[in-house]
């Protein structure tokens, strides 16, 4: 296998453009990653993409999106496995240059939602969970995170209010973003305050609908000095409904997905400097710590209230904000988590800059842990 | 690059089986493919499906059939490519093998449409063309095949009832086809009296609506004797709308794909045995022929009348039905075809079976060509 290293990144802001496309916005981040990279060949095209079929009416955004970047021709893909569809798309393209079958890949992510009714983004969301025994009873996703949240609080003692604090450190870390939707911060007794978005998540613990697309184009790392090098990747699946799994708190897709990637990088979670787990809720966040193998079972919510994921923390997590503060457009929600890795990794972060990061980890989720992938960047 | 072998197929007769799921068509396809393997490892697996999202409201459906089969745990993902969904996640699958990262890969198809309205249908799979610029004015597929149709039988002179034969010889070829939809003869008499779906195009020359599902096992090719191996394939694109291409009736990402594959497999033409090809419309399967180097351009049509295409002509083709008489459950169709491809080359096609073919090709196509997928197998 050829090592692959990142050549180039870009992101749009997330947030409401209601002006542009799906295609537009699509192409502003997958023109900013050639720019960046300073290459403008690409030999494959990965597009991750949730819901644009629910939203946008919309298939086949392989060879829409070729066309979009002015690559007509080449192989292009949609990639989706709910919202770890960024992930799972970026795992997809490592191999295709680790394969030494592809020498540019283009993987980029979009999503839009904020101009549709918002009861069409939920049920849209819905979507990832069963349909024929989950999703036909109305439950959101919120709704099954908040049963987690329930039986985290209640079998562990853990405090809501600590759990409620993976909101208040994402919104944090975002302020000095620009491309986060929402770069200010945010008091615990304002996240307490907000209403319920399905009891005991507040709302404030929970990502909001926005618009968004990312880029990465891949190459092999011989092409790049000093480059950020892609030390190891997996992708895992678990039981597809939380109702089937024997502990819901242990997400094995995350466990599974982490153990793979760490033996693939030869590395151990001690060893990470930056780290962006998917909280689409707050208790998300948690638990994904806890998989990773940066908390003990149980004792997330108090690590992250303690201060164990701030900037100056134990593991700085979500540097720029996260799902609940840079935001969160589904499908491409992995790839801005594996750019803002990138970023760090090259000293490129700005006020939102954890210093000396040398290893980093993005890891992303669809539904409640049915889907997670890892990626493991490492400075070249 | 390592050899890759088909180690098992399975298939799900083409109908409309209301009293299973999608789930369940899928797992027992992918149980059959297992069995037929005599091997139930699978490293990963690939779902390809177009219209879940609209027509089951499901997305996720790796996680979910990870589960259904079994395997809930190993790295899946659904990947959409329209139409070609089934032939693009079939390359992508060979790949996972061929780099030497996956050992036992399963590639799998669904797609159920019969219980639902056809309204439904119709619009889910217009959401294969661009939404903001095509698909928005109310036209259909089959109305953009139609107006290929008019320009091919217009400017090149070919008859209505040649490309009309294209119906015709699959239906042939369907007869004693246990998996089949359609297993009868039809007269072009009757294509020809039957009614407009979209002037000039016949109803009797569109696939219909059907349930299915298809699975196969790739392994290395070493694990196997004188079995089938993948000698090549390939994915390409074009312009998204027939619109934007100078030559609408020349399908270049149908040219860009063969070309790749031939390359590729060091097979030309004149080598192949047996063809599986995409009609959605009789005349998508005349273009698609063209396209492949299997007819000249504008010729396709008088080839199929006669009888170049037939078990006995000079490239037996769709040699089970093809679309219109075995099925096109959409986003399983391009596994449908390698499966069959696969039947033939082991010399187990039964009543179906083209004498000593060692060199077969399935291709596949979502929109009207905006991707391709070409797969070149050959008997070992």
């Amino acid at each position: 296998m050829r090592r692959v290293a990142v050549a180039g990144i870009g992101l749009t802001k997330v947030g409401e453009p209601w002006e542009k496309s799906v295609r537009e916005l699509f192409a502003e981040a997958a023109v900013a990653a050639m720019k960046d990279a300073g290459c403008q060949a690409v030999d494959a095209l990965y597009v991750a993409n949730m819901s644009g079929g629910h939203l946008q009416h919309q298939l086949q955004f392989g060879a829409m999106m070729a066309e979009a970047i002015g690559r007509p021709g080449i192989p292009a893909m949609r990639v989706e496995a709910g919202q770890a569809s960024g992930g799972v798309a970026f795992d997809e393209g490592v191999k295709a240059v680790a394969s030494g079958l592809c020498d540019s890949v283009l993987v980029g992510g979009v999503e839009k939602m904020s101009d549709m009714l918002p009861e069409c983004v939920a049920s849209s969301q819905a979507m990832a969970e069963d349909q024929e025994y989950v999703a036909f009873t109305g439950v959101t996703k919120t709704g099954l995170s908040a049963i987690l949240h329930r039986m985290y609080t209640e079998g562990f003692g853990a405090r809501p209010e600590d759990v409620a604090m993976f909101a208040v450190r994402g919104h944090d870390n975002a302020v000095g973003c620009a491309h986060a939707q929402y770069p200010f911060k945010l008091s615990i007794e304002r996240v307490m305050a907000s209403p319920m978005e399905a009891d005991p998540l507040h709302m404030m613990e929970c990502s909001a609908v926005c618009d968004g697309a990312a880029a990465i184009l891949l190459c092999p790392a011989e092409r790049l000095r000093d480059g950020v090098e892609v030390a190891g990747t997996a992708v895992a699946t678990d039981a597809f409904s939380i109702a089937q799994r024997g502990d819901p708190l242990t997400l094995r897709a995350v466990r599974r997905a982490a153990e793979r990637a760490y033996a693939v990088a030869k590395v151990a979670p001690k060893d990470v400097d930056v780290l962006e787990v998917m909280d689409d809720t707050t208790i998300d966040g948690v638990l994904s710590l806890e998989g990773l193998g940066f908390a003990k079972r149980g004792e997330g919510a108090a690590f992250v209230a303690a201060g164990g994921t701030s900037k100056e923390g134990e593991i700085p997590t979500n540097t720029f904000g996260g799902l609940k503060a840079r935001g969160n457009p589904l499908g491409a929600t992995g790839i801005y988590q594996v750019a803002e890795v990138v970023l760090q990794l090259r000293g490129a972060a700005g006020p939102n800059q954890v210093k000396d990061a040398r290893i980093g980890i993005a890891q992303s989720m669809g539904g409640v842990g049915s889907t997670c992938s890892v990626s493991i960047l490492r400075r070249g």
